[in-house]
């Protein structure tokens, strides 16, 4: 049967990085992946046509589609929108709660031919593989009550970061799962000595942990987790955190590798649907100059094969690939170092292309 | 007038390192300072003796105090205790809350002469001199309703992350005051892209920012300072957050410098009263063997001297003392390097006194 893919180009360097993963994609169905690649607006992009960062249109077409590919939403062009609920990572917040992506892979490997564009010191980073599985259709990200309103004279301003037995489950078992598949340990993050709603999550972690008896769990309050992650990176197997704890720890995982522009992600419902996209911004200060890095986006389509679409050796190959790229000394101009050829988008794109 | 110094050696490491910097203190009255120092019991310690961590005793003790030190809180040996009332961090929140210490100064330093001892590559941290501003009394540590409660046939957690302006405003002051003595750049870090919460934090530090001219105001996304941090931590002058961002941040820079033994971090509230102590936790791994580094909460002393007892100049004795040792080449365990003498608790103390 043939399944949809939605590519969703979004604000910044998004149109630019997505241009060239849809070449991929569309060399993937010349191979005789069955596929129906289709486009839509999301973020600033959408806002600017229609008014709303998430049009009706587009939702539909998510809700349909097998897998959607992203580029990055969000600028500063759209930054003093006053109405939070129009803002452009609105939309992509409202793509990830109604298809039910609550599985966020966030994976923070150092490549070894770019080893040394990290921060940190070569011999703490070489052959760092982390996988982050952070919640994504929950925690304070969606609590309810939240706004900013009058009491006792002035206002305040609220949200509230909650979570029920069934979600920490059901994003734990991806975690422990992932794990079962990786090295076998899993380290759960929480602020469980200030947090009742950490607490709950340590303890239906534990609940779980006889379930995988092969799975050696861990538990760190976030702030240790951040210094750990700064220390001693290669400590880490998998780790599984909420939606804010995520966001700040794979965010600096991905940046411990050196090489942000190279991290691709994706978020999975229960059905196996899932939403592609780098981890990386959508960089607004180098929009439309042609020399974004498209590999984490490129990487976001091998991802897409390995989890939705039941392709690994496909996903595999757009891998090799990328590596192969590296190996022959090409670099968009973020990872750029002495002795390698600084190329354009569409020129990693081609080299890829030609590697496939 | 005699000023009160409170010190409460806590757990774990607590006691080694603050009886050296009780040393420092009573080397401090020997040359004139006005203090009397007495003891008292928080954390486990009090849990212990008491069946809570922080006992009637040690609050009036505490309010009665011009400042306090302390040395850490917390191990294990208490993390099963059922009631999170209990547990030994309940009591340093305990402190903090009634005393008001709402604006905590967390200093992320490079000393020269251990910057190879950073994770990150020299070039990156030489010469590193963050001040992260953490509100401390509010937030989502504070913040009602909160707890775990059955809904819907099964249990939730939750918090409340609350702000109001006049919070917001009064750790603005201490940031923007903060960085007009320093370099007069503020990055203000927060999630307004996602949480309201932290909308209304954006909004008065950007009313506040007027009456700062000399103050170079900027805002960062949580996660982005998480990636700044790691990528181009010396971009930063003083940072200001919420508590639990400044939390993780201030973790994470410290441990930046590669030398979170030698930290030291205040909290004060509108009067000057303060309480201080190392930013490192209490390391129960190595308690009671003597190698604990007492650097931090030596320079937690000098903390105390600049900012509650109006001392600066013995603020800089005690410094230049640390730096004396450092440069002697001695150290102890955590901060040893080819070269240099490693030297237990008590002969660190000894080295710093001898150079007071
Ligand atoms: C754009 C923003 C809403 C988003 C998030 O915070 O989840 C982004 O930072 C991410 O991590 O995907
Ligand atoms: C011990 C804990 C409650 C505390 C906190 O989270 O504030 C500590 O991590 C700190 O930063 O002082």
């Amino acid at each position: 049967m043939t399944q949809k893919i939605l590519v969703l180009p979004g604000d910044g360097i998004g149109p630019e990085i997505t241009a060239q993963a849809s070449r991929i994609l569309a060399a993937c169905k010349a191979r005789g992946l069955d596929i129906e690649v289709e486009e839509g607006l999301l973020g600033g992009a959408a806002y600017d046509e229609h008014g709303e960062p998430l049009p009706a249109e587009t939702l539909e077409k998510a809700k349909a589609a097998r897998a959607i590919l992203l580029g990055a939403v969000g600028g500063p062009k759209w930054d003093k929108i006053e109405d939070l609920a129009k803002r452009p990572e609105k939309g992509l917040l409202g793509v990830r709660k109604q298809l039910g992506l609550f599985g966020n892979l966030r994976p923070a490997i150092t490549y070894p031919q770019l080893a040394s564009a990290s921060s940190l010191k070569p011999e703490l980073v070489a052959g760092l593989d982390i996988m982050i599985v952070r919640e994504l259709t929950g925690g304070i990200y969606f609590g309810q009550p939240r706004g900013i309103e009058e009491r006792d004279g002035e206002r305040v301003g609220f949200n509230t970061y909650i979570y029920s037995e069934s979600e920490i489950e059901r994003i734990g078992r991806v975690a422990f799962e992932m794990a079962q598949k990786r090295g076998k340990k899993l380290c759960s993050v929480d602020k469980a000595n200030v947090l009742e709603v950490t607490i709950l999550w340590r303890e239906v972690m534990e609940r779980l942990a006889p379930e995988y008896p092969d799975v050696e769990l861990s538990h760190m309050y976030v702030d240790n987790a951040a210094m750990q992650l700064v220390r001693a990176p290669k400590q880490f197997d998998v780790m599984v955190t909420g939606n804010m704890f995520g966001d700040i720890l794979s965010d600096a995982a991905a940046m411990l590798t050196g090489s942000i522009g190279m991290l691709p992600s994706a978020s999975l419902n229960e059905s196996g649907q899932g939403m592609y996209e780098p981890c990386h911004g959508s960089a607004p200060d180098i929009a439309g100059q042609g020399i974004a890095n498209p590999l984490a986006t490129i990487l976001s389509v091998a991802m897409m094969l390995r989890y939705s679409l039941d392709e690994p050796a496909l996903a595999e190959r757009i891998e090799a690939a990328v590596g192969q790229v590296l190996d022959d000394g090409l670099r968009t101009a973020d990872i750029a170092s002495e002795g390698t050829r600084t190329v354009s988008t569409a020129e990693m794109g081609d080299a890829v292309l030609a590697a496939f």
